[in-house]
């Protein structure tokens, strides 16, 4: 019998955003889940909540202290040895980096401190993170679709816009877009899809929905906000393209968005 | 009973490339299919083949002379007055743009004739059919996804990128990709949704494969060239996104693609 | 003696804009005019204006019917046999595309004659222009600057973003930088510059400014909108650039612009 | 009398390239010179070669021992304490940021150390600087040009493109570009001009030269490398840029490049 993927997801939050969502999705289609994240009991949580929409689902969770260049790399040491229920190796195949770091303000109210956090969400953690991923995957057969894992990053406007109040939270989501471009292209010629969302608006998660104006709006209409679980559904396609057409940026904004 | 919708394909040559792959699997995904392209007889065939593939699909075919503005005005009457067999209006929900014009020679070599293919194919004959299908889209109720419509124009990588022997190649992929996101910009806040690929690469089409020095790796190996089916299956994604994450551009390419 | 260089301009208007700006500051720069535009009256009022302000300017006028490829090409025979007052022979080693088409309307308002207009200014005539620019460049010498000539494009916000109102005149936009990069990369090998500029905001010209609603403000606050002496002096600029570091898009907007 | 205006720039290396040419070519324009880097000693030899061709240069020389966000902020200490020759107050038009930590390795390759180093180069030191930069100009007065002050960044290719080498240099050099584009955004509407460049192909620098295989076709063929002194012109003519048409971002690179 062949080992169920596994799923790694950096990011999750309270898991009302596109890291819980995410989970859910690929729980439903199959996959193991893992889970990593600061905050030990919030991440069980949303461990639970998965579970509870996704009968059987095999997910774990894996908590770090901070974004830093080590705990993205030492994480994984966890990962590998742990013990799924069903059995089996862990085979990741598919990773999401979806950590965030919203940092909005002018630019001379940015502190070092902002940009160290910044630094490590998008830089340090990730190249830590993506160091085990692609040699994980480097490990995989060739599955059906072609692939030997398929690695994910969610962008922002700020991806590709610096604005007025993102002079370092650009800075960041930029660094982040250059390195998934560099990882397609050195890795795809080893069957390693890396891809890049732009999230081009407001998700609905709980933080978003608290900061509204109009919360019951945001929450019921949804030409002007974005679903997580659309976004998810996305990530799932991203994951199921086959070699011969994979995709490496995809923007995602509601109907109503004006851009 | 409600209408079965209908997706209209403009360029589907001998049916091997995108445009026969997006009929055979809207085909089968559900949709009525209307296709448009030059030549009645080879239309026929590609008909054909899509209701040999998927049993019980209605196909019809509404050959044209040219890429003309008023070719692709007027085709639109014929298609609303079609009788499909299984009755119920027409009730256009999906359109494909996929005209191609692939002149490639040096800048001094461009004629005027080559000039007026390519416009004809990417400006004149792109604002006919969008200011139908656009006219269509908004007499549609919105449907459960939350859209009244999908239109697709199929890019390339000219479409971003002018380069030594496409200068008039590019120049029509740019303007094609122009009108796209300005539609997409217009008509969002009505709900209907207008997305661009860039196909970056080499598609698996009879005229393509009778191009290459090494036909038997071009048609064997998917890491170096495009399914037209993969393509067809992102376009299927794209017209499944609800209205709170959809996407205007979707970038597609093999695995081994040097960018 | 050496033959003075000649300057090559399409689109001048009355004179109050980037073309005769353009011509304006060349003259001075000892530059030979050739203004090309439709109106034979007010390409000569252009040119007086000219004369007015550099004295022993050399300036000559070519009017055309439209912006066809044919008129653009014809227009050449009368500039090469056309005898320059301080003898010597024609010798083109700039020239600047400025033909503009600034239709702005909904898309289902966009009529074919608006098509028509846009694709004469953006595509028919750009690409008969360039030809013979090229043509002319071709059969210069290397200069001290290491250069056989410069042409440049002039572009606007709409040559990178399709919007709400500008199907038509975006697709024509991205069309022209198309050309303007397809050139680039064909003839810098030949030691050809070709440029393109984003003007980003609007120009203080006698058309824009009976357009404002306070005009006094449009007029007086350089800070709103873009001079045109301001942009000849960056397409200077790009002419003396040499071989060694040369510039393919220049972007140039007012200090409060929002963008 | 009027202070002369004071040039900042940060990262010279031996003098050989775009920092030192920019020195020069502002010298001989008037201004005054403050040259930051690492290595005194290094440093104390390009300001002599500064005043060596530039008669009468005032040039002073700041050494740091790192590209931290303090080293950055604290070196503006000692500039606005200095004691000019020629009398009058430190007044800084222009700031050159040209840091740069060319590191090329695969994916896999990139360590911790080489993360921090592009980092600070990049974003460290880059807001350090810029803090500095922008609160100085803040206090200037609009001069006859409409600023308050010019602001460069030096880009590169990988600050539009992530490659198969340029993972963490990519990263770092388009976080540098969005934070320029940022501060273009936000200090615009006080006259702060922030401007960026792509010099995108090798630079005639002594380091790069040591690098080639046919070092005298590299010095003597000025169409496959770009002529520091050749940026420095393009410098001064971003800083002379009236506030009523000034650029973001400036691209260069040679007339035979492939790209």
């Amino acid at each position: 019998m062949s080992t169920r993927p596994l799923i790694v997801i950096v990011g999750v939050g309270n898991g009302s955003g596109t890291g819980g969502a995410t989970a859910r999705v690929f729980a439903k289609a199959g996959y193991r889940v893992a889970l990593i994240a600061r905050g030990a009991d919030k991440l069980k949580k949303v461990a639970d909540d998965v579970v509870a929409i996704a009968s059987g689902a095999e997910v774990a969770t894996f908590p770090i202290e901070s974004y830093s260049f080590k705990a993205l790399t030492d994480v994984f040491n966890a990962i590998r040895s742990y013990s799924w229920p069903s059995g089996g190796r862990t085979e990741i195949r598919v990773a999401l980096y979806n950590a965030g770091a919203g940092v909005r303000k002018s630019f001379l109210d940015v502190s070092e401190k902002d940009i160290q956090v910044v630094v490590d969400a998008n830089i340090n953690g990730a190249f830590g993170f993506s160091h085990q991923v692609i040699k994980e995957f480097k490990k995989n057969e060739i599955d059906a679709k072609g692939k030997r894992g398929t690695l994910i990053f969610t962008g922002a406007t700020a991806s590709i816009r610096g604005n007025v109040t993102t002079s370092i939270f650009s800075a960041g989501k930029h660094a982040l877009r250059a390195l998934s471009q560099s990882l397609n292209k050195e890795f795809g010629k080893e069957n390693i899809h890396v891809a890049h969302s732009i999230i081009d608006g407001a998700i609905l998660t709980d933080t978003q929905l608290s900061r509204q104006e109009d919360a019951n709006e945001f929450s019921s209409n949804p030409n002007i906000r974005l679903d997580p679980a659309s976004i998810a559904t996305g990530y799932l396609y991203l994951a199921n393209q086959d070699r011969s057409a994979w995709t490496w940026e995809l923007d995602l904004r509601p109907a109503h968005e004006k851009w």
